[in-house]
């Protein structure tokens, strides 16, 4: 299967937010890799005042989607995605895929969810 | 009329989720076709920990719209969509067409919405 | 100021949901228009199971933007958007313009929104 | 670190709702800027039946990410921008950033989400 999509993709609107109903909100960076090779996912997070953070990566496998859970992933420092503030993602593969963005709030009673492609570069 | 659109299209977010209020949960890959020929729509679903699914075909006709529910549409193999897991989509139509993904989830009391254009390939 | 955009879009994904609570459940199609020259938009409605219905026609004045909506626009024939079916919209402007569909549903007791922006062709 | 995105953004669907429950109806134009420089932000709102109003500043710093608060800037002149009428945006960086618009409404009891990335130009 052919490789299908781009290598760098960019989201702007990222936000981990703290409160949660009985279902945790939580926010997904969610990867589709049509090939045959596995695709290695790096992440750099943005943030309003203080520098980026590096060195958050995942694996998509070769025909494989991976909706990677910003709740739960650690950075090779064994940082967690900082909560209750506004913050950005550069996501960088080395083979190209597809990368969606969706969030999941329940910091109220009632759940509500968003969606959007990333923003594709390259 | 002319033929608008891609021939190929990727979402990487897809969830059928089997917990509904009164109204189900669905999805639907929504798609235009403004030619003056039928379209047929070919879907393969990606997983995090399985190999792909393929056979899931469609028609869009000539001048029509078709939403496609991935909640009632079964594979030539007779498969349904699973439910509860994360997956992705691969739509490809045999002319151009438009294609739109949209979620409603009545998992909770009150139902959440969320749309996008697909990714288009080429 | 420059036309900004494109003159022809599309949305797959429209529905007119004739459920409302306290606040009537509808549908935007938004337009922008930057430029020195007002803008005709025409749309026409896509269907699943019936011809496409012609003749949606509105204005977006030289420098303004125009929420056009759905549920209350009326054809040159004095048709009104059919409610409840699935259908899709192909937008078309004289002059570049941009457009992004919005849809508000108050079917439960509580609200739920989406948004992207259309597809844009040429 | 690379510039990434594009100069010019456009947004069809802005609307800044002034009920509220116990956490304000708000709306947020994200920017995302990779690069080693600072971006000087500028918006200018159009409406339906009004002139567009300019001077809307923002910065982006270097290698940081600005969610935008519409309900809170103000314009040169000191304008906040209006409540209650649907209005659009045209955001332009001196250097090439992501844009993508989100709307939190809070008019009814529980909260709704929409998100989407804007319209990139040049």
């Amino acid at each position: 299967m052919k490789k299908l999509g781009k290598r760098t993709w960019l989201i702007a609107d990222a936000y981990f937010d703290s409160k949660s109903n009985h279902q945790p909100s939580h926010e997904s960076v969610c990867v589709l890799n049509t090939s045959d090779e596995d695709a290695t996912i790096t992440m750099t997070l943005y943030f309003e005042d203080k520098p980026r953070m590096k060195g958050f990566v995942a694996t998509c496998g070769a025909g494989r989607t991976h909706h990677i859970r910003m709740d739960k992933i650690k950075s090779k420092n064994d940082e967690t995605v900082p909560q209750d503030v506004p913050y950005a993602i550069l996501v960088e593969s080395d083979i190209p895929v597809v990368v969606q963005y969706t969030r999941l709030d329940t910091a109220q009673a009632e759940m509500a969810l968003m969606t959007t492609m990333a923003y594709p570069v390259e």
